[in-house]
């Protein structure tokens, strides 16, 4: 190996969907993308010896352990990457970082507020020793969305009054489906808000470049009891009689005010929901402006929809575009025009950027910062459908 | 003329947007339906002597007045159909169904619920003595809406859980567009809310059977001033440089929850707006229950997507179906499988269901109440914007 | 009627499909386009007294006559419309254009290219005198046709290298369906080729201005008998257990060179069939060209697809105009942007390209000598079909 | 490494497109899916010693070589895989079976047809001895595919009557791109008919399980001078004065007569073009079946669209079926519902195939038979273009 150039040996934290996403994303980026630096994929983390030790062959690290704090403690070791459930993201991160690990953390950054703020002071400590930190929203890093970015910051379409944010799936809409931890307010945190929620408020921003500044919410939990899955059943056991009770919510609705950036004073409309039958992952982003608009569906990823008020009457409408052109942000590293990527590539384009920030000494977004502002936004949402919808300024 | 049908001579007033329509629908509803009774085009009321004239030898009716007491006071007139704008509806239907004669009345049904409330009031009275009454929601009469309404009827969607209903345009996308009565609260009563607004409203309602028992809304106004355009000048002239003050909303959102009918229980996201930027006019029904989904899009009006949940899993998916088979609700009539219909033909269809209604001794829908219930729900999502967006029931 | 325009007073031949389209077209012409003369809708044409009885109360004629031959020679009439099937379409033609009666004859302009040359020559005396004459390849009047040929005299496509022109349907899927008149070559002269070939045809030579100059093609017949209905017993029967032999074309498939026009050198790829399961009346056409592309489909006939490629790179793409706006070609006499026409309007369109031209003394497209052109193209794919594809020259 | 299963050594001939294509199925195939025998990315073989080397690191190979016989005459090699152009398929493809190693060559298996003559003879004698081989029509692979040739197979389509089957691209649309060896005879063998046409040719029999048995064809060279790059300089150099003949086939059109599997007695259009402006990979097939029909396109690679003309009458339209659940074939090893895979997934899924069958000892699809059976379709279309498109049937 004549490689000179520095390796990032990276231990992840976590074997579940998220840890099968960022191996693909770690495996990946370094065969399309010339990185500044090396990443190795050296130890994976997991609770469970036969398990992790499974993920390890399966995902392809050269270590397994069942202590997370062992990689804390390994000087070997320059990133942390966190793919564990939210309730124990703040521990390891902030460990992480107090150690001079830099850290990717999956999102939501917390359960809670709190452990978000108390990440963020320690994202802010490590950063002023060079220690860097990024938060997973790695839709950011869809090329479709890269673009519309691009759109809006040319100023493409002007002054943006409205935006439309939906996160539609539909895998709870059948009322027998089971009880899961992901139904648990302890565990998740919070349902469709925090786990797909999230994401559309991210990704308003980010194209943006406003800040939801205050909101009025709704929350609905439509099926209340689920069946419990036996003891020791586990995922493909037969349900159990008994029924367990839903205690997140299972549809949210918030209109909210932005301000700043290229929405500034614009009315924004957000849904995220499990119920809507038929959409699988239909992640809806739409940008109404008074020279243009954009509209994005995670269905169609490799597509944008961009409408240019400016055209001449007559010939305006939303062009179809497809974002596989070599001018369309990472693509020019991928196929020939025409062949499309698929979910799995904006987790190597998390590691592309995570790691020239790493290498270049600058910091990557979003920040747990941004993180901590997203958290921030659900709970006001929480806290307005509370209390009968009433308007909840952001802090 | 061997044609034995009893005749209905009809009287409409107002010569617009809406008489072009109204006029084209009972033009033409007799030439391709069997109607059992024949509609005659006898006199078109408009205040301005020379324009109504015009109107009438354009639209063919056979006598022009310009006073709409005339008609009223004329024992030939069976049926009096109101197309003016909303400010004028309550005298002229009170008066027309006082005098015995059959009103169908253009959406909304008022300006304000008092109106509103006199209105149908003066109906119930008037359906004593079996004269009969309708608003004119015309796109209940899109067969797309018609078969899905028959799916939802039949259980194909079952428990519906969620309604995603919007109204999008764009024609005040551009802030120097001029300043209109449709601007106007005075004239206009509303926005968005009670133009568009109430179209998606009605159809929620009419698909589902359930009706909005509570709203939480918000208005905004993007554009606060607009150019008036001069006096004499009227809609070719230039734009002066004074400007008027917009004193309706530009944009409404709400949250409702859902009563009674198929979607009992549910909650409904409605949003209507003329900024948009790049939607004509698209008015998108989308209703999410246990076994189904339907999605309508009037800018494809002549289809209707169709997702089955009981479909064999992997060959789930949405149906495009193609709303021009003899199966499909007044569409046997009309031309063989694959041949669109536009805009207007729903205004056939109402003629055919009044006419239909009329000879048969029947109640047509929506009633004079339908109409109250919608301009109630729209008052308390204005009430709602104006109460920092907190629940409000409707009456 | 204080009108004092000239009147127009109109014979129909024929109250099938075609008979109901075109009154439609006749009766609502005149209502929203001011017409340089006044359509009368005088007399309806039909060997059967009871059933054009019906067919004139329906359709709305003055009067009924069961001898084409009574209207040519009535002076009274100024247009014939021969709305009846092609074999009687050049005995019909040729003796109004004689009598001195403008004519618009319905597609295909005649089952022989023999009857075609003689209505042609009949057509080019008639010129002679100020007697007008036209085909009625209605899709030609189709906004976004309009708008498509628009765009391509303009140059936005550059030179057109290929075409792709399918016209998919799909009501003989069934292969028990019955046989009838439409399946004998006798009566029907062909099967797709004529009845729907004929119209991407003459829509691929309207866009272009380019002419086939050569084709090879290829012809089947997929089921070869179906079901004879039992005498008298009419559409609603019970098919009898005899079987009637299908003498016409199932599907035809030609490859042709085109010239002159913006298309000189081109290849189209040309597809007539009613065997496309699922295709109800697909009649697509794509020019591609290196300037741009269009695409149209009708079962999506409000919308154009046209891509720039002289649009900056990464923001190229197809662009889905709807085509309801002012600038459309005959769309701002009819509804606001955003709402749709239909399959009718075609015809109305039609009724105003007729009466103006014949107003104006000007001649009217398409002429019968493009259909009879359109004819040769389409003998021209069945001689070369019976001669093993081989390159057939049209003459 | 506690890994049992066998190993299986790949050399990897060729690094261009193909190489890093084939690279990312062998790297990720592992990851994802359980196979039986562990593959091991030995040896890459380029002529150039800097690119092949730069090549290994950047595709993760474990050593370069420079001279493919090396690897023939390595014992540790199981398996080669060779991408490189079609001229030394043959040459390679003979002396690594001959050797004993599997092959899986990229298609088209050869140039000529002689060439493949030889290359299947190969294949067989190697058969014999267990020696498996494959060539690399990796669109079999999508998902989509498999899913459609599923529901062909179990009928659901009934007889199927007709064929639509395009391959547009739009890469040589302006007449100023340069002079490739893609459009030189001698190097590419043809045109957009061997390059993209065969994907058509060979999916709609591997979704049929029907063979086309003659062709009727058409070539055309619309641009036949192209600006040569200067010696040297290279794909980033700027064009030369001088231009250069363009030998091979721009695009293709040919009609099929399909005979076997559930196609028999059907017809075929396709047509393979590399000037369909604004068609970027649209790879589209649609089969017209009596029971049913299923559409796709590459561009929407993750969907597909079935009609199921057994529905009831007004329920029937193509079901938009997002092929991402665990019911379709491969993606149960992927990410969960609605979320997209890419071009790339394909080539894991041909390395899962060849590694199962070469560990179960059965023989891969599609064999080089198949792959002589595509060279003769694309010789027999050639010949049918240069005698007047006459039909020739395939040997």
């Amino acid at each position: 190996m004549t490689d000179d150039r520095p390796q990032l040996r990276v231990a992840m934290i976590g074997y579940g969907f998220m840890g099968a996403a960022h191996s693909q994303g770690w495996r990946t980026a370094p065969r399309f993308f010339d990185l500044p630096a090396e990443p190795v994929m050296s130890v994976i983390v997991g609770r469970d010896t036969v398990r992790v030790e499974d993920a390890r062959r399966r995902f392809g690290w050269q270590r397994a352990e069942t202590d997370w704090r062992a990689v804390i403690d390994d000087p070997d070791i320059d990133v942390v990457d966190i793919c564990t459930p939210g309730d124990s993201h703040a521990e390891i991160a902030i460990a992480a970082l107090d150690a001079g690990k830099h850290v990717l953390c999956e999102k939501p950054l917390a359960n809670t507020v709190a452990e978000a703020e108390a990440m963020t002071a320690a994202a802010e400590r490590a950063a002023a020793r060079g220690i860097r930190s990024m938060v997973g929203f790695s839709y950011r890093r869809v090329p479709a969305i890269g673009f519309a970015r691009r759109l809006v910051q040319e100023g493409r379409l002007g002054a943006i009054r409205q935006v439309r944010a939906l996160y539609l799936q539909d895998w709870l809409r059948d009322e027998d489906g089971p009880m899961t931890w992901r139904l648990d307010k302890t565990l998740a945190g919070s349902g469709s808000l925090g786990d797909i929620g999230a994401h559309a408020v991210d990704l308003v921003e980010h194209l943006t470049g406003s800040q939801l500044g205050a909101v009025s919410g709704t929350l609905a939990t439509f099926v209340e009891e689920r069946p419990l899955l036996g003891e020791g059943v586990g995922l493909s056991g037969t349900a159990s009689t008994e029924r367990g009770t839903v205690t997140v919510d299972d549809a949210a609705w918030f209109t909210a005010r932005l301000a700043g950036g290229e929405a500034d004073g614009a009315i924004g409309a957000f849904e995220a929901t499990r119920y809507a039958t038929g959409r699988k992952n239909a992640l809806r982003i739409e940008l109404s402006g008074s020279r243009g608009a954009i509209a994005f569906d995670l269905e169609e990823m490799n597509e944008l929809q961009f409408y240019d008020a400016t055209a001449p009457a007559g010939e305006q409408g939303f062009t179809r575009i497809i974002v596989t052109e070599p001018e369309h942000p990472y693509m020019a590293n991928w196929w020939p025009t025409g062949h499309a990527i698929g979910y799995e590539h904006a987790f190597s384009h998390e590691v592309v950027d995570l790691v020239t920030a790493i290498a270049s000494g600058t910091d990557p977004e979003p920040s747990f910062a941004d993180g901590l502002h997203i958290q921030r936004v659900l709970d006001a949402v929480e806290r307005s459908a509370a209390d009968g919808s009433a308007w909840t300024p952001i802090p």
